[in-house]
């Protein structure tokens, strides 16, 4: 920790803020000033959100999902679709979906990707979990909603492996050109992708 | 507060997140999955960082810097020059002097720049404070360190006057070529200034 900020209480919110993604050192100290300004309205509250979400949030059992129940308020949604199970590699992507507004399923959450490069292997996510889920009579459909990147795909190959045996349809989600996509700065893959799987209007 | 993911702890932490200067909507969502991943070694760290700061930290009676003492730590500090003050914009200026380490004097900081668009007038400011601190007999030299700005030289030029009848010396910050500047990337008011400035070598 580098003494910059005249204080140990300062300087060790710089160093702690400064970790975080998308924050560096020098907008760490823009950060903690930020922060002065509004004790009340801001810093008390966000300590306290910190501590509060520290202590009561932890991994759903189930599906892999972070929640203050467990297992969390989607599993145990009792209006959701009980046989459709959105595969994601993290929470974030959960999040990204939940927002889209169209899915009304359950999730499993892998925990990552498989990667050679990074050392992760199968034993590394949550793969027999998923396996075990799709063996419950009352699944019909797997979705694989990995990134389109080649870690995403290797790991939803391998999925449509382990997944060979069950009774359920393993799905994956379409490719083509992003709502609001400009042509023009798509890339080659993308557009190659949706040029393939054109539809008739 | 909108409502996205999923548990109320989350979504308040993200909220407040977003709040920070750097952070938007969908990075702080990025930030609360970074956060959970290190309860222990960043996230309950930097909840008691924040608490330890807003309740120990305040504004410096004398010289308006931020510290857990009040007078704080460079006013106080018995090694360091009392014939030489430095007035700065805010404490994030104070703190890149600091950084500097050329300078051992004392500090001034004015909380603002003036400015008729932002209806920032010398009432809002610590304008008498400082000329309070220059009629006393050990001071011999004003630093105006304020930005190059239209506000920053606009608010120099009023602190000139308004020092003009104590009996200090008052000098600003020289104009030119910044270190590591590459003159083909410079505008041309720096320039101009860095030319007008020359020194013999």
């Amino acid at each position: 920790m580098t003494k910059t900020l005249g204080t140990n209480e300062l300087d060790r919110l710089a160093y702690l803020l400064g970790k975080l993604p998308g924050l560096g050192p020098r907008s760490s100290g823009r950060v903690v000033l930020h922060l002065l300004k509004q004790k009340e309205s801001l810093m008390l509250p966000l300590a306290s959100a910190l501590a509060d979400a520290a202590h009561n949030v932890s991994r759903c059992k189930i599906c892999g999902n972070l929640d203050s129940n467990n297992p969390c308020r989607i599993c145990t949604d009792q209006k959701r679709d009980k046989s459709t199970c959105c595969v994601v590699k993290e929470v974030g992507d959960l999040w990204a979906l939940e927002r889209s507004g169209v899915y009304n399923g359950q999730y499993h959450v892998m925990g990552g990707l498989l990667s050679a490069l990074d050392g992760i292997g199968p034993q590394e996510l949550r793969c027999e979990d998923l396996v075990k889920r799709a063996s419950d009579n009352s699944m019909t459909e797997i979705i694989l909603a990995m990134d389109a990147t080649v870690d995403g795909q290797t790991t939803a190959y391998y999925l449509v492996e382990l997944l060979s045996e069950s009774n359920v349809s393993v799905t994956w989600l379409a490719r083509g050109v992003p709502v609001g996509g400009e042509l023009g700065y798509l890339d080659d893959g993308t557009i190659a992708q949706a040029l393939k799987a054109r539809r008739s209007i």
